[in-house]
């Protein structure tokens, strides 16, 4: 049962959202994105303005496809996980996080998936869950993402000599890392090797340890 | 061990990240975000640009902390979390998150987390672990942000009576979960209230569930 704090033992009052009073798009020439500025009346009768940017490559509810590959197989005494450490503009710097890619139109949330987990990891693996769509930066984008659960068998005849397959833009290293543990050895890479780490991938890390004591 | 899929067994090679050619500012006027725009070569000498967006309000590596806020008491059988409903105008909805804010000059991360938890949901807590910074859109931003666990503990006098102190453009309501479950009633929130789900309380979610069958 979901309660408010206010309201205990209640379901939460619908709050009144704010009123969207004007939407202007600021002039910047990307092909990418675009940036808003939204003015917005509160119930109380105040007025404020949001800045934000909205992706431009969003064709459905949802933009990109985060991929939770769990790897199996004869080598592997325990089940791993494929991170990859991508160098990101923004970061100026290699981000560990999973590997992930843009839907283009027509495109499934399963057929991205399995397309960019190929390309940027070089393995063949299938879809087991899907999440709803989800805001990866609520407070100034648009930007969703739905994160995906894969199962990759590394005994399997496809996998056998993995090979990625990267487009212009994209430098990335792909990393088989242990789930068990998985949160303290971001912690590391990051203190060893100086990279940023992606905030689901970490939260996701946090999770595993949190529920089994990983 | 970090392994890499094209030298199995070995360290992975550091790939030559791209060459940052210039950085432009697009204008925009806002206060809170700048437009960014990077022209770069890649090791092959392929030339690319790359636009994102720059919060101004980061004074260190991170800008803001999100907080993981455990709640034990005599009143529940099973421990529960604090979660939000706020609404974004990015999103032009309600949100589920964790509680977050953003850090001011001369902050600590544990001090912007036990503040925003009681300003957000009326709630105090002790913060028991932090994240490093982490990236939550590093493909489009340079937003970053701490993740805190915190205890609150329900029958302490200063939580009897859980009181919120709400911003200008902060539209709020306080929803307290059990931690078992949490994934499957995220999404059964979004399917009942038509609500947005944010990516990193999702990916925690759905850690706790592959971690401990929750």
């Amino acid at each position: 049962m979901a309660r408010s704090i206010q309201h205990r033992g209640e379901e939460p009052p619908r709050t009144s959202p704010p009123t969207l009073l004007s939407s202007s798009t600021v002039e910047t020439g990307s092909k990418w994105l675009e940036f808003k500025r939204d003015t917005l009346r509160d119930s109380s009768g105040r007025d404020f303005t949001w800045d934000y940017i909205n992706r431009l490559t969003k064709f459905r509810e949802t933009d990109g496809v985060g991929i939770f590959a769990k790897v199996t197989g004869k080598e592997f005494a325990e089940p791993h996980v494929l991170v990859i450490a991508q160098w990101r503009p923004p970061a100026r710097n290699f981000v560990l996080e999973l590997p992930a890619g843009i839907i283009s139109p027509g495109e499934t949330v399963e057929e991205v998936a399995v397309r960019e987990l190929k390309e940027e990891t070089g393995y063949a693996g299938r879809v087991v869950s899907a999440s709803p769509e989800l805001y990866n930066d609520q407070g100034t984008s648009t930007s969703c993402l739905n994160v995906v659960v894969a199962e990759v068998d590394a005994d399997a005849p496809e996998n056998a000599a993995p090979e990625t397959e990267h487009e212009i833009g994209e430098t990335i290293e792909t990393l088989l890392l242990p789930i068990r543990g998985l949160r303290r050895r971001l912690d590391e890479l990051k203190a060893e090797k100086g990279w940023g780490v992606c905030s689901r991938l970490y939260s996701l890390a946090l999770g595993l340890q949190l529920g089994g004591g990983l």
